[in-house]
């Protein structure tokens, strides 16, 4: 069923320990898409600038990727500069250049308003009420959000929370948000905020999924090589609900293989700088890859 | 089956953002055979002071732990205070007094020296090997061990490992030891020092179980209250352990199901103080913990 994505297409410029790369495609809709496109067809809606590369244009079309919502805007596209220390989970911003992200109003084409799934990746969640306002009566929406949002945008984001089927974030914005260092009882809270489930991503140390008929816990995938951790978050984010697209139905046992789809997506990106891994992966691999991690966590 | 476990009694004076509790039973070998006590009989090898309260010894009693081999010294039980802060992963020592453990010289009892399981809590990597040299041929021998014999006494650990089946020790320990960040690299390069395995204890994030031909990753299971995290790597240890040792066999399996069962016991011991907890709860808890452990993580 049709997948609706709305956020971010960056260039990125990331320092890790194992090296340096330049001007990459970057950005959450950007991750979010590609990981999604291996089990659905999904659509962007976000913004570039004029100096957007064409190159990075074709990986999205070459994918499959629906980009009717891509606006190209006058100015200079999003563009985030970074580094990693050996502590991975840890992203160092050396700055962050909006462009033609500040003034962002995402608008939806008419044809993707009636899309069954709807990711809302993290921007200002006034746009991403307002995103939700256009849509005709979603099936899932999932959305996630940002320390900065938290703090600065409480209000806007717990309208928004009310609206929506599941809430992601990583476990120090869990806490922030709940003002509860115990993970449990910050999803527990969370949830009493509206949406119907929380995934707390806890990076290297997996996934907790609460929601209030059941919860799950996941470690990560194990992985020897960890070259690049930027948008782990996203790609597990589209994985896990471009997988649920394709389930035959929403319950219990699919939200879980889909946690774990999302997991492996998320493996898979880390391996290589910006989006290289994925590009290079087949669905077989990340069927060989799942069948691995039942072997390795099942007792 | 018989096991035997080498390690410290002591009592402890612990303050944690919960509350303060004052020489309380603690020790490796009172948690992990206390722990042990609900699978098997395990039988302690230790040493405590003239000081050391009845009430205490009672306890060893009262779960059939055998303690012909605790030794009473002159002097002082070895004591040990500290604290933690909301991080619960870090205990802050306040002061460590070793008194009569500091010339503790485990002699195991003739009638011990053919146990079948052996457990050699954190001492002195020489005196370990003098344990096992004690020994006539156990079949499953675990040790754990420290930062401080990891820097101070690398040799003597090394040839101890060679000697050994499984190697316990925290994830921080894991990096010092092997001079690897990553934790799969980590483990490998372990194994390749002569344990048949090692597991790697991540607190509430989980262990890693990884041998020559398998490994195993669990998350841990969550709790909404911790207390007291002092013991919880010994009682995973004993837990663990004892349970291996009514297993008809020891394979991959039963493995991965002795750790959950670990990871169960030390679930139990973190929320109240000292050992309160495990001597609060039957093995009919143990089980039904053990099912919901099952639950929140199936996929």
């Amino acid at each position: 069923m049709s997948m609706l994505i709305v956020g971010s297409v960056a260039t990125d410029t990331v320092k890790t320990p194992f090296g340096k790369r330049e001007d990459v495609l970057g950005g959450s809709a950007t991750f979010s898409s590609i990981s999604a496109s291996f089990f659905t067809t999904p659509h962007i809606v976000a913004v570039v600038g004029q100096d957007f590369p064409v190159k990075y244009l074709s990986i999205f079309k070459g994918r499959d990727i629906g980009t009717e919502g891509l606006e190209i805007a006058k100015g200079k596209t999003f563009h985030w500069e970074g580094y990693y220390d050996y502590d991975l989970n840890t992203a160092h911003t050396v700055h962050t250049h909006l462009n033609v992200f500040k003034d962002f109003n995402p608008k939806i084409p008419r044809h993707l308003r009636n899309s069954r799934f709807v990711f809302l990746a993290n921007i200002d969640p006034d746009l991403q009420y307002n995103v939700l306002k256009q849509m005709r009566r979603p099936k899932l929406v999932a959305c996630d959000s940002m320390n900065y949002w938290i703090t600065n945008k409480r209000k806007s984001l717990e309208r928004l929370l009310d609206k929506i089927d599941i809430f992601l974030l990583n476990d120090s914005e869990a806490r922030l948000f709940s003002g509860e260092p115990n993970l449990l009882k910050a999803a527990r809270r969370i949830v009493s905020h509206g949406p119907k489930a929380v995934i707390i991503k806890k990076g290297e140390h997996g996934v907790i999924y609460f929601s209030r008929s059941s919860h799950f816990v996941a470690p990560a995938y194990l992985l020897e090589y960890i070259y690049d951790p930027t948008g782990a978050g996203d790609t597990f984010a589209g994985g896990m609900i471009g997988f649920l697209s394709k389930a035959s139905r929403i319950n219990d046992a699919s939200m879980r293989k889909a946690i774990i789809h999302g997991s492996i997506l998320a493996s898979f990106v880390v391996e290589d700088f910006s989006v290289n891994r994925l590009l290079d992966i087949s669905l077989g691999d990340i069927r060989a890859r799942y069948k691995q991690f039942r072997r390795i966590t099942k007792f």
